[in-house]
């Protein structure tokens, strides 16, 4: 069965996103560090594991702040899978590619991407949309690639949450040449 | 040779307390889950090597936070090994056991915490001492208990830390029956 997955790969202090973003510097402040596992020129073994499980999805929903950095990925993050992203204001604007649709709420984005997505799984991108995921209760898993270093500030990957334990269930870990893959499924 | 480790139990979304601590509720609300995995009545497999290291460190140093909600161990935390209290007064009061010392700066604890373990490692416990040995750079080693759970709010483990790149290299990573046991160096 199809799961909305997120990816992401965080600072051991839980950080996504050094201090000082901005345009130029969408991943801010030593941001880059937490994306050496997988942008090296050769990504082996369990890292090259878990790229291409990311790649094998069939649909992404991410937010604006991950998705205009990258400048859409031209259209097409891979596959030419759709993409469905979050704006407040969908109807603003019309994105520039054909695969690209924008979604005011979280719930319609995930329901359209399950069901774009068939029997693959949903790749989801992005600090924002997880808090709304996870506080709808709209997220299946987590992927965290956890990464030995402290950034000491910059964007958290939970914050926002509010009080109210929410239980995971430790599905996998995986340790790459760097980062360590954890994996984890809400409990419901 | 004698390594300062940090030993904490944090939620995935870096928690290492609940919110709401106050006396008689230590851990904060839904803290105590961040313990569970070495407080069952069977501690096995990974869990008990991890605990057993812990508990064969020769010294500790910690706070007032950490020391004064567990009463300070009853003046004995393991094997009667010297415990080295951060304070920010350490002459107004006595400690009330012969094996506590209490020290006012994060330097003098850890170098009189590592002469006093000799060959054994000190363990080091609590947010705000682990705060302060990583800015002064005397943290060695870092066992994070990673617990499958979000708390949304409560004490970060890592805060105040301030913008700066530090490096750790991860030297070991156990799957426990519930923890996963990270263990990393602080690169120098």
């Amino acid at each position: 069965m199809s799961s909305t997955v997120l990816y992401m790969s965080m600072s051991l202090d839980g950080f996504i996103a050094g201090p000082n973003e901005g345009p130029g510097n969408g991943l801010g402040d030593g941001g880059d560090r937490l994306h050496d596992w997988a942008l090296r020129s050769e990504v082996t073994g369990v890292d090259r594991q878990v790229v291409d499980e990311m790649m094998s999805t069939g649909a992404i929903v991410c937010g604006r702040g991950t998705y205009e950095p990258a400048n859409g990925w031209g259209g097409d993050h891979h596959d030419n899978v759709p993409v469905f992203v979050l704006t407040r204001r969908p109807d603003a604007q019309q994105p520039q590619w054909p695969n690209v649709t924008y979604v005011a709420d979280v719930e319609s984005a995930m329901s359209r991407a399950k069901a774009a997505a068939g029997e693959k799984d949903v790749l989801v991108h992005g600090a924002g949309t997880a808090q709304l995921a996870v506080a709808a209760g709209v997220l299946d898993e987590l992927e965290i690639h956890l990464i030995p270093v402290l950034l000491g500030e910059g964007r958290p990957l939970f914050e926002h949450l509010g009080a109210g334990q929410r239980e995971l269930e430790q599905v996998r870990v995986l340790g790459g040449s760097e980062a360590t893959h954890l994996r984890y499924r809400v409990r419901r």
